[in-house]
């Protein structure tokens, strides 16, 4: 039996406590100290607020002032912050943490840097860190923390450098419904899950733009979001040879894209900007949701703009992406440019 | 004014009169054989019968009859029939077609030759016609027919030898909501969207495994279509590589594989399956329906097993496929092994 501590209480942290706690292990979830409540509803009900079923017996819950106790003989330390607290969890958990303990990270994203790089949250952690070691891993992969917990089959890839850590954290956490691959391609994991929230954004837009046309509520059309899936699989290609130097990861990005439009909140934003509203509009009506897919766009389109410049790619084959900066950072609205997705391939 | 001649007056043979009559073209719709009594309610009423909307005014229709007058005098032949009509095409209109008429293909799929490789319908069409030379073409991409007569934004490939010839096609077919790009990557664009029709098929199983469990009508699951789209994405990009040597092709395919589950037949079919009904049976309760899917589902399965045996491939490397394979052609029950999935990317 192993300890495996959760530092984040929220629904994509908490719901690895499941497979980890039914494989017999003993589970620490940890609130940060936004999680007060949650982690005081867990333990009075036994239940997650926003999870239809109760915890599995005989976890633990914490609040943040536990840190140090929580750490304290852990074997796993599962990172469940969401992209907002990455500063937060590289200043106060991360120095408390010893390099023997490993790290597995759920938060997808990007973090550019002074220099106009990008960097995935291991190496981000890693490079703050410096020259302490950690052994940092993260969770890629098409995964919704309610489906997790009404046990849909899912296929996840734990991505890290030492393929025997990644083992045993596989191993720790795998159950009939919970299927883990593991991978050293790390850069290439982590971009390509960081970049399908941009571009669930781009494809959901379709959705939007066919209400706008014929009215909310009406059929779905699906060839203007197949257009939009199609040119955000070309762009993710693009990106993943140039930033990751290798594209063997993209079928991760696809399946997680995917999963993004259909079970997660980018399309309510993505459906509101296809109707017309602002960015800025379109936030104030979604009042109160983190928009984790909302810093990554602009991240990326500033990123792609700054390599552009440098001659390292050619903006100009990243349309959809160049257009979604615009709309959230420019306070464009949505007008896809279809004639700029058409390629000549000759 | 080009006068453009459709053979063929299925539903995506019929839906491309649309753009190419908008654009001032004269349009001859022709029936084959199946399609008389689409031709007769055509004449009568100026509807297709499975259309919400009229031709555009202009339109002439013929009946299979009428073969060799429209051939005469067009200057674009379109082949609208479904890859059932395949050979039929290949033995009944191409002998009468002057290797001067540019001919534009919207059937997709693959043919498995004697030896086990596999040929795009140009390339089979090709190969039976020589020493003729025709100059065949074909349109690729996610494009439902219903959708594109209701001018959902659309984006295909058209594909061919000739750059030339692509861009007078692009030029004759292209409208504010029809828009072209050219390849000269046939296999790769044929295969991709051919490859399409199976795995739609396995992702779709997935929505029947949901119902299966939590009840016909139950909320959908995500998690698992994502597994399947992610691995489809993965299985599709190692065949193109192999049978196209190059994988520039992919989100064509991708794109493709995105509306047709959504926007197409083949749902129904792996919703039965995946709700535990042998293929056998799911085709009984969908009487009368024509299902390419398995088609193309059967030839592919076929061919990797042989090219595996060949040392070719690594048949390992495709575990969607191969069980699809064994469902429609041995009968056997849908049963996802999730774990066959995983990839171990050291």
């Amino acid at each position: 039996m192993a300890t495996i501590t959760i530092v984040g209480a929220g629904m994509m942290g908490s719901a690895l406590a499941f497979p980890a706690c039914e494989n017999g292990h003993l589970v620490r979830l940890t609130g940060t100290h936004l999680d007060r409540d949650i982690i005081t509803t867990s333990i009075q009900t036994g239940r997650h607020p926003k999870f239809a079923k109760d915890f599995p017996l005989g976890m633990e819950y914490y609040q943040i002032e536990d840190l140090e106790k929580v750490i304290d003989g852990a074997d796993m330390l599962i990172c469940g912050v969401s992209s907002f607290g990455v500063d937060w969890f590289a200043e106060k958990v991360l120095p408390l943490v010893p390099e023997s303990l490993p790290i597995l990270s759920v938060t997808k994203g990007l973090v550019s840097t002074e220099d106009d790089e990008l960097l995935c949250y291991p190496d981000y952690w890693a490079k703050k860190l410096a020259p302490k070691k950690h052994c940092l891993n993260a969770i890629g992969g098409a995964c919704t923390s309610y489906e997790l917990v009404a046990q849909d089959p899912t296929v996840v890839t734990f991505c890290g450098q030492n393929p025997k850590v990644l083992a045993s954290m596989k191993t720790c956490l795998e159950r009939p419904y919970y299927h883990i691959e593991i991978s050293t391609d790390v850069v290439g994991v982590e971009t390509a899950v960081a970049l399908k929230n941009a571009y669930a954004m781009g494809v959901t837009i379709a959705m939007g733009l066919n209400e706008k046309i014929n009215g909310v509520g009406s059929i779905p059309h699906y060839n203007s979001q197949a257009a939009l899936f199609g040119q955000a699989t070309k762009e993710m290609q693009r990106l993943l040879r140039i930033l990751a130097g290798s594209d063997r990861s993209l079928y991760v990005g696809i399946g997680d894209l995917y999963v993004t439009i259909f079970g997660g909140r980018t399309r309510l934003v993505g459906s509101l900007l296809g109707r017309g509203f602002s960015f800025e509009d379109s936030m104030k009506q979604l009042e109160g949701m983190t928009m984790e897919s909302t810093v990554i766009t602009e991240r990326m389109a500033h990123v792609i703009k700054k390599m552009s410049e440098q001659g390292k790619l050619n903006i100009c084959e990243f349309p959809l992406l160049k257009h979604l900066g615009e709309v959230i950072c420019e306070g464009k609205s949505a007008d896809i440019d279809w004639e700029s997705f058409l390629d000549t391939n000759l």
